[in-house]
Formats: structure tokens, C-alpha cells, sequence
């Protein structure tokens, strides 16, 4: 089968590797019907050094084709949704609903197990991993069901975390896929005013769709006074950072209010950030969040997928096949894409 | 009158300055009761500068002997608390319970306002700030009550912002005041079983006396891997850090659980820390916590203390008169006293 890999920073290539085979009793293969790229993929394509190649993607849907003896939720022919980290269902963090600490579970692309960017994937544990969707693979719902394998649910997981309430005032840091769906999802909470910080017009339009009642596309001490002066003096209660560099940590403590929370859903790109009495401790901040349990919303959000009541599907803004995806993580770097869909 | 100053590390004196008087209609007058010095003098004890002399003391009781024209709530003759932060009681952030925050509020001994570890004090905002004790100053409850200035409000924050609720595992890192008074919180809020991080054994049984089901003397990896043993090998939910050294903090993040919550209450003594993806992250930690509202837990503490459900006062190994200030601090540097009771 083909399958995308990287190289090194900025070195995409779609190879040709053995087809995936059942390993485990627990395993499903799969035929990958959608893909896309992450703006954690971005990361590594930045900084990765050169060296072993690295099977990528971790957001997919695909068609089960063949199950192992002891698979019991899907079968052939299901269309499944994978989230962004496998897992067992059944161990404690899986039954908190933290399955992105599954004691058993791990990541795709890692651990000996293939990314979703291809023709085929081996799933491990697919009865814990797997959510059937009720459409069939032509489904025009399929780009938005897509997004529950990750950005929609990392969206849903900064809202959720930060405690967003009917009546709040949330911001937004970042207008990436993620920062657009925390938006969505921040609005489906109840949130009042949501001050979308970005600089793309088109995706904040998009947030502003979603419903963002404000955009600052200043940054820095700018956009920290802007935001500040859109809410009262004192900043707002509820900030979600969907970005994951220094810059929109520093912007979150910039806007965040006194007694509030920050949640981080962009992976961090550093290791030790302010957390002092000037920054977080003076001010009572609470900083949560972390990779979301995307598994443990599907069920939750899956329904206003399927009604039409959301449409997080709005994101992707252009579609590729394996040989366009080296393009499709040019054209994201880039910001000429906010987010590709990959038809293998 | 008398009070006492720092005038660098180590340098601890009792000076004889102008009596305080009533500066604006909201200010009270009170003689001092009861003070005590606070494990966070301790802080500027080891490192602050030589240099201009700096008032000390932020907890303490007093009577009332004189009140500004606009001060309706208490009078002259009453025994009062004071909350280690003054404020008006009527901002946005008093109205929420973060009198920390308020807006026209501030701290002890600094702003022009004295410490408390003196015979007398002006107190601002005296109808926000201070809380009627319904004993008399003779009464063998003030060290009790006296904690609610500070270390037991300070411990309820810890346990209260970390969610400590009925059944909960709790690590509690640090055997000073405040970490004891975060033991006996969690244990009023139920928690089940409580692990006390500290290697002094007269104040880590008092900690038992206060609910801590185990303790753990050993600290780094080794401290790290008891309680993890301890806590069925994940670690605890709720992590209270009661001391604001990086080691502390280390602890903290060595001990948590995924999807668990390190509140601090120790004044971190670092700007920086480790929030990556190793650290909280990875694991949807979340760091809350900061300067307690004691103001806003003084209601509802106080009755606890006066039927005697609760004996915070038993922090206080020593009592000294104002000329035994010095030796106070040196006494619980040395941590040759747990925390010291000083009668003006």
C-alpha cells in the first residue's frame, strides 16, 4: 500500500510498504476512506531532524476490512472513526474518560503502528478505539465527522476543561482548525461573547460563522489591551490557547481574568513557561487541558454532527489524494490551506 | 509604639515608630491581640536585600479602639480578624470571593499599611476587611481563630481549588503550617486517604492528629515512588503543594495523577517551571491554586473552630511577647517551632 512519511523538516513523501496485517486478536484493519493533516503535523515539519522516516497521520475514518478473533463492537464493511489516540476502553483512565492515558493505549504513527495519512492502517484495540458512524463512506457528512477524530473533540476538550458556562466570556487564541472549532464548541456551551484572536480573514470569518462575536488580530501587548478592553478592563474568564508556542501562552496570561483558567489544547513547543506569582499564582489562574480524550466525546458530539446542527466539516477548505499530500502540508505551512482532506 | 521590621536577611528588630492613626473615613484603628509570624516571612528572611526596613506581619486579632466615620460594620471594643490581604468587600472579584484580587485592596505592610506584628495596626477598608470574633480577647480559642487570618484559610484554599471532595485520595507536600492546615481541610471535605509529604516527625503527627492517614519522609524519586506505591501506582488526584520551592513543585508533578490537580498555596519562590508535555500536559494535569481569599472562608471556618470540631490553633508550639519576635523567626527557621504566636 501507500502511506505518507516523513523525512525530516519539510521532507513528505508517499512510499510504497508492506500492507498491514492483523497482529493482535484485538487488532481491525482498516481501508482508509478520509484523512487530513494536523497542525500538530506542522510541528515536525518545522523541526524534525533528518534521519528515520516516520509514518504520519492521526485523524482517519475508514472501512473495517478484516477483524481479529477477539473484535466484538465492528465488523466488516462498519465505517469507523478513529480519535487520535487508540485505547482499551476498560482500564481506569478509559472509564474516567482520559483515554489518552490508557494504560494499554498509545498513539498512531508510534509504537510500531502506522499512521492514518494512507491506504490502510492496522487498528490495536479497535473495540475500545473505534466509534461506528451511521453513513455510508459517500456520506457528504463525512469531512465533519472527520473532525471528531480529533480537531473537533480538542476543540470541545478547551471548552470543556476551561469550564465554559451559559452567559461566559471566552477567548480564543489561535484561528488554526482547532482555535475555530474551541469557537464552535464554546458556543454550543453557552458562551456569550467569544473573542477570536487571529490574523487570517478567512478563518476568522469562519470563526465568526462558528461564533466568535469579536476578532483581534493584533498580537502581543496590543492584543492583550485590545482583548482586555473588550471585557470590562479585566480580561475574560475563560481563555482557550490552541496554539502551542510561547507567544500564546504569554498572550493567554495577558487576557486571562483574575480567578480564571486557561486551557491549553495546542501542543506545547516548550518545556517550562511563566507560572509565578506575576503570572499565574498572584492572579489565582488555573491552567488545565492537555491532549483531549477525543474517544471519550464522539458519542456526545456525533449527534449534532449527523443533524447538521454543527458543522465543524467547514474547516477543511481543500481536498487531496496521497499524491497531493506533500502539497497539502506546504499549502498549510503556508497558510494557504486551513486544513487538507486526504482521499487515498 | 512598637513593631517589628526586617532589615535584610536574618535581620529581625523591634523598633518603637509613630503610633498609627485614622487616615481616611474607612480606615479602623486596632490594638493587636494576637500576631504570628508566617512561614512566607520566612521567604525575605533568607533572601531579602539590606536596606530600607520593611514592616512585618500579616496575621492577626485585634479590638477595635477607634473607626473612621464611614465604617458601619464593626465598633470600638470589638475583637476582630484580619485576612492577610484588606479589601473593600464590594468590587467584582470581593463579590466572587477573591478578595485578593480586589480592586481596592492590597496586602500588609506595604502600600503605607503596617505589618501586624506590631502593638497596633490602621487597618483600610475596615468594613471589608475585618470579620467580628464572638469571643473575648482573654478567650483560649484566639489561636484557633487566629489561623483563619491565614494558614487555615490558606489550607481550605489548597484543598477546596484542588476539588477535594468525599472519598478522594490527596498528597499533601509539606509538613509546615499550611500543609498541616491542608491535611485537616481535605479531611473536612472528606477525603479518605491523605498522604503527608514531611520529614519533621512532631509536626507530621500532628499532621495524623489532623487526618493524614500516611506519611512519606522521603523526598525527590524516592519520595516520588512511595506515594505512587502508595496510590495504587498512578498517583493521587488531588496534590496540595504547601511550601513554593521547585522541589516542592517537582514533587507535585511527580506524584499527580493523569487527569489530576497540584494546587499550590506555598508563594512559589520561581518564576518558571515545567509545564510541557513531560510534565502536565501529556497527562491533563492542572496547576491551580495562589493566594488564598481567607477573607471570603472566614464565615464559614469560624464555626467549626468556636465548637471545637476543628483545632487549627494547635500550629502554634511557642508564644512570645514583641522583644521575642527575633528569636521567633530564628526559632522557626531552624524549625525548632512550627509557628510562633506572638501576644503584643
Amino acid at each position: 500500500m501507500r502511506a505518507t512519511f516523513m523525512y525530516g523538516a519539510g521532507d513528505v513523501r508517499i512510499d510504497t510498504v508492506p500492507d498491514p496485517v492483523l497482529q493482535q486478536p484485538t487488532d481491525a484493519l482498516l481501508r482508509v476512506v478520509a484523512a487530513c493533516v494536523c497542525g500538530s503535523d506542522l510541528h515536525p515539519y518545522h523541526s524534525m531532524p533528518a534521519g528515520e522516516a516516520s509514518p504520519m497521520g492521526h485523524e482517519f475514518i475508514g472501512v473495517v476490512e478484516e477483524t481479529g478473533s477477539e473484535v466484538s463492537t465492528v465488523r466488516t464493511g462498519d465505517l469507523v472513526i478513529a480519535p487520535f489516540a487508540w485505547s482499551d476502553g476498560t482500564c481506569e483512565f478509559c472509564r474516567e474518560g482520559l483515554q489518552t492515558s490508557c494504560l494499554h493505549g498509545g498513539f498512531w504513527a508510534g509504537d510500531g503502528i502506522g499512521g492514518g495519512q494512507a491506504e490502510a492502517i492496522r487498528v490495536p484495540l479497535a473495540d475500545g478505539t473505534l466509534v461506528k458512524a451511521p453513513v455510508g463512506e459517500d456520506s457528504e457528512l463525512l469531512p465533519g465527522l472527520l473532525t471528531l477524530s480529533d480537531v473537533y473533540g480538542t476543540g470541545h476538550h478547551a471548552a470543556k476543561t476551561a469550564g465554559v458556562e451559559r452567559g461566559d466570556t471566552v477567548v480564543v487564541i489561535g484561528d488554526g482548525a482547532v482555535g475555530l472549532m474551541a469557537v464552535l464548541s464554546a458556543r454550543r456551551l453557552g458562551a456569550e461573547r467569544i473573542v477570536l484572536m487571529g490574523r487570517h480573514k478567512s478563518r476568522t470569518d469562519l470563526g465568526i460563522e462558528f461564533g466568535a462575536t469579536d476578532v483581534v488580530a493584533e498580537r502581543g501587548e496590543e492584543g492583550i489591551a485590545k482583548v482586555r478592553e473588550l471585557t470590562g478592563g479585566h480580561g475574560a474568564r475563560r481563555v482557550l490557547e490552541a496554539v502551542g508556542h510561547m507567544p500564546a501562552y504569554e498572550q493567554a496570561v495577558g487576557v486571562v481574568r483574575p480567578g480564571g483558567v486557561i486551557s491549553r489544547v495546542g501542543v506545547p513547543q516548550y518545556s517550562e513557561a511563566p507560572v509565578g506569582f506575576g503570572s499565574l499564582f498572584g492572579p489565582n489562574i488555573t491552567l488545565t487541558g492537555g491532549p483531549a480524550p477525543a474517544r471519550a466525546y464522539i458519542e456526545e458530539l456525533m449527534p449534532h454532527v449527523l443533524d447538521g446542527t454543527v458543522q465543524p466539516g467547514k474547516v477543511f477548505d481543500r481536498t487531496v489524494d496521497l499524491d497531493g499530500v506533500p502539497d497539502a502540508y506546504r499549502a498549510m505551512d503556508r497558510r494557504e490551506a486551513l486544513k487538507v482532506l486526504i482521499r487515498p
